[in-house]
């Protein structure tokens, strides 16, 4: 239930204001050179505290390997890597437990665990855990590079395969500058949409029935706090189209087509173009204005305020951690599909 | 990779013009009445032939059980349920396999499967399948009538889980008749939008990190052919509001909130509110219009038309059998939170 | 529960008594030839009703493709086979339905599924379920003999792999016939002693920790019904012996050992060296010998004899189903290995 | 590969002279009281450098939660608990890495990771790992006597479950003192045979058709170093016995057998009494005798003594281990049959 994947296979633990945040792989091939310095730079573009709209609490977040790394390879046996919890200041949600904030998991939790998570920050379900999918992001992506064209694919490639997100609208801004603005001034927080494109990608990957590449992306893009939707191609729009403006034609025999309605996947199969696909953000749910909401101890609805540290719009952060709950999907069809090799 | 599940698991199995196609399901709980009758009314739900916009092949679809039920109830053992395809007409497939169709798996299905793939009528890719995915459907629905509210839930309800889709919109029109009306005076096929919304949920499905409900809803849905996206609750609207809008305030002790944007999810978890979520069907790939594309034999790009019976609109058919997969999803996770036993 | 496998995945559901029994193949490799003719030379090995000591039940056994195969040939989507059930005698199981067969799962099963369970003749429990074994065995022995060595293989071997399995001993007899015959005389059941070996395997098979050969291996083996023991290379007899005995001393850089104490298993890995392992058989449960037991009807232990048609000796069946599982598990790991390519 | 389970499930890594060994348990339930204290009896009864037959290698081996618990309760979420390496003598090991040792992993490890594992102490085939285990054991162990027997089971207990291991032949002898004195004498390694009983378990356990409680328990056995064979209750003597004297007569309602060659578990479902199975452990592989093996550096055959700390006999430190696990896959099986609840 925290694990995921079949070949590259992650299993995530950790709270928010517990002792660590971590991820396990399993299966990842052995041979892959692997240094602290490889994380760093998508662990700094997840990172808050450096931009508008983004929380102030600061983790060095340096990458901790406890097994799987030997001699600066990987090792072919699972790969642990740990993120300590230093900067944490719990008593700011020990102050409104008595209110189980609107948005967050906090009310379900207390359900569902019966009053034994750990609450603090969120928990297990805080957006801290997306450190370790970062993590698990950035192994991933290294092995995506590695990965060559062979003499049937579209497009061959010396780089490898590449997976790049971007935020292209905030607050329904197509200028995201312009929609954090307008947050701040509305002393709110305020959601988005991300946009993913993987280039270079292979023809043939994803598996009928239930493993197509939509359904297997879309399940670990929801693991993601925060997401609402995801739609690949024309998405939601295709839904207004006919069949002959939406059908991409094909034009030559490695299966390129003339537009991409498609977002690259026909049949649950990658077809060699481009993937696209986008995610809606929800607007964080600490927001900085006053709610009213049930409040545990009396009973009533009642008006607070969140406490703690918080992004003004989340989908900031959500580009790095997208790209690498895509790469760790497709690294997972790529081993499936026998073009990783076991051994590099 | 044709199975889905961890309980109650789904393997699918068949082609569209092979001779059936069926699905065996493991962990179905023993004690469960079951009898071809119960799967009446579902199946003529899924069926084309009888409506304006849906295609005129016609199978009899009767479901023949060949493992698991004895004396009318199921064993506890594997239930294998098999339809047999009677009318097929490959003839007109096999005119046009020089051309892969677009927006079908034709290409991608030859060159995953090396040649090997029965190619007739889409083969194992067909929508053909999705009566195995009904019957399972059935039978997980049956499972949802029997759940009972504990103490603890929301809506305590003696009618148990119900779940229900219906088309929302076709062709951008919100009045379905007027968006298949431009489909038909257009020539063309299109696409539509499809919205499910189950009641009696019980709080506290769902499991962090990775099976979070829409993690796994969506994993299900997206193996439904010519689905684009998918949005839960308010969507990818969401990403246009204030976190101040979008928030539900939690109005009661069993987590009843006053607004229903978060469409009954919480961090992943069920809060006990109506689940809500809309898909997008894009239009039948095999329109009536002339298309230009890859001719396999000539090497060239070349008008043809797609033969074969199709529907002019396939999210006409999908409700049902997005019904299905929704109670699926549900019956599994109800069977993993032990609120449904393995003996009824 | 009912399935086996990571990539050549086996899902197997029917009863003894029920329309059929059968096996649905997830993952088998696209393009391998597949006909009737290929599956009875192992249907016949492992039938009943032609040799002393077997059951008179006989059916007729013929392999009814449902799905994955197209112009002879697997088309790499799920491969159903099923078996039709056509020489039952249900009346003989309904008469003895008052006393639980000791040794049999008569008790537990109706315990487990609440009475709800296919009884006639062990219902999905019943060793007719083999048949679908042997069917998945056949598929993955054909495999298994394309597997031919890379240049650090041990054994270049033009004939890929090779299973061979052989009873060893009966009753206490290493000459089966003679084992037999004591059972004839006593007018009672007996058990015996399988062995197995693999011949061609590579080095490298396995997965640390828990994927160890002999783990998998004993997984499907302890799936036969009867089998009450399993031991590798020298098995039991290593525990009374001495380090410098038991290890066998590597002689040459592919990894040939002078001995193979190990079976050609080290670490949990294949050494390349001959897989060896022996099974135990118990005697039948259903002897012809009168027995004492509890009367479900009378709440009494009283005396019964068992109806229906059983063999005196069912470990002489058991060869072919023991190769059909270690073929599978084999295919599997080679599939996970990338040894066995997707499309042939 | 590394993991194991269905719902308590476990993912294990680290290498014996890493930085750490580890286990990470998914599926734990929630409210399960956890402190350091309740590891160290196991933990102790593992460690060697205190009797007679076992390595001086000594660690301080405490667990260290690094998540998943929550003032000193199980919170529900992932369990991850380290041990530190801090006792490893790592050149010992250096110095003979020109032999790969006879009866351990180094070869195939060697030829499976590409020279990639860490291959100082055994690396992660190390029987280090084997800590890790031990601690799973540790929680599944105090969630077994939290099982209480229903109504309908034979065996009404309120101390719930209970899981013994111990020792019954060492070096082919009935007084494990006696067989340990012959190895001392004859400076050579030696094995042994351990016996597991489990008392107070519920009828009903274990899962047609794969997952019958024989093959489950023997997947997660065989996960254990220098394991060669099981049986279950009679086992291999069941090969030798006619069926009158092998069945166990029923003897009342509950399912008590007069007799129990089944060793508690028949048609791979537990029966109500109690489970019985006896595991083969071959001599330690480093023995301090002189070897004649391969030298990787020379490519002859050439003699050579194993350097480090090994135990003499590691029969001696399995039962701990094998209580471990099999309690782990218990808690499994009760968790999947409902019999242990989410929250405590």
């Amino acid at each position: 239930m925290n694990s995921f994947g079949r070949f590259f296979r992650l299993n995530i633990f950790g709270e928010s204001h517990g002792e660590s945040v971590g991820i396990n792989i399993d299966g990842c091939p052995a041979g892959l050179s692997l240094t602290v310095e490889d994380f760093l730079p998508d662990l700094e573009r997840r990172k808050g505290g450096t931009r508008k709209g983004t929380t102030p609490r600061k983790e060095s977040d340096l990458p901790i390997f406890k097994s799987g790394v030997f001699n600066d390879k990987t090792t072919g046996a699972p790969l642990t890597i740990l993120f300590e919890n230093n900067n944490t200041r719990s008593a700011d949600y020990q102050k409104q437990r008595d209110f189980p904030r609107p948005g967050h998991a906090d009310f379900v939790a207390h359900q569902k665990f019966g009053g034994y998570e750990d609450f603090r920050g969120g928990g297990h379900f805080s957006g801290r855990l997306t450190v370790a999918l970062v993590a698990a992001g950035v192994v991933a992506k290294k092995l995506l590079r590695l990965v060559r064209a062979d003499k049937n694919d579209k497009t061959p490639s010396d780089n490898g395969i590449s997976v790049q997100a971007a935020i292209i609208e905030i607050g329904g801004e197509r200028d995201p500058e312009k929609g954090l603005q307008k947050a701040v001034e509305a002393k709110d927080s305020v959601g988005g949409i991300v946009e993913c494109r993987v280039n270079g990608l292979p023809l043939g990957l994803g598996e009928p029935f239930f493993d197509s590449v939509e359904s297997v992306l879309s399940h670990a893009v929801f693991a993601i706090p925060a997401i609402r939707g995801i739609e690949f191609g024309t998405g939601f729009a295709a839904a207004k189209m006919f069949g002959s403006q939406h059908n991409d034609p094909i034009i030559d025999e490695r299966g390129a087509t003339l537009t991409n309605h498609a977002g690259g996947i026909v049949g649950g199969i990658s077809n060699g173009n481009a993937l696209v696909f986008r995610i809606a953000v929800k607007p964080t749910s600490s927001t900085p204005k006053i709610q009213e909401s049930l409040n545990w101890e009396t009973g009533n609805v009642e008006s607070f305020s969140v406490k703690g540290r918080h992004d003004l719009c989340i989908a900031l952060r959500v580009p790095v951690v997208l790209e690498a709950v895509t790469a760790v999907v497709l690294t997972d069809f790529l081993l499936t599909a026998q073009k990783i090799s076991r051994v590099l």
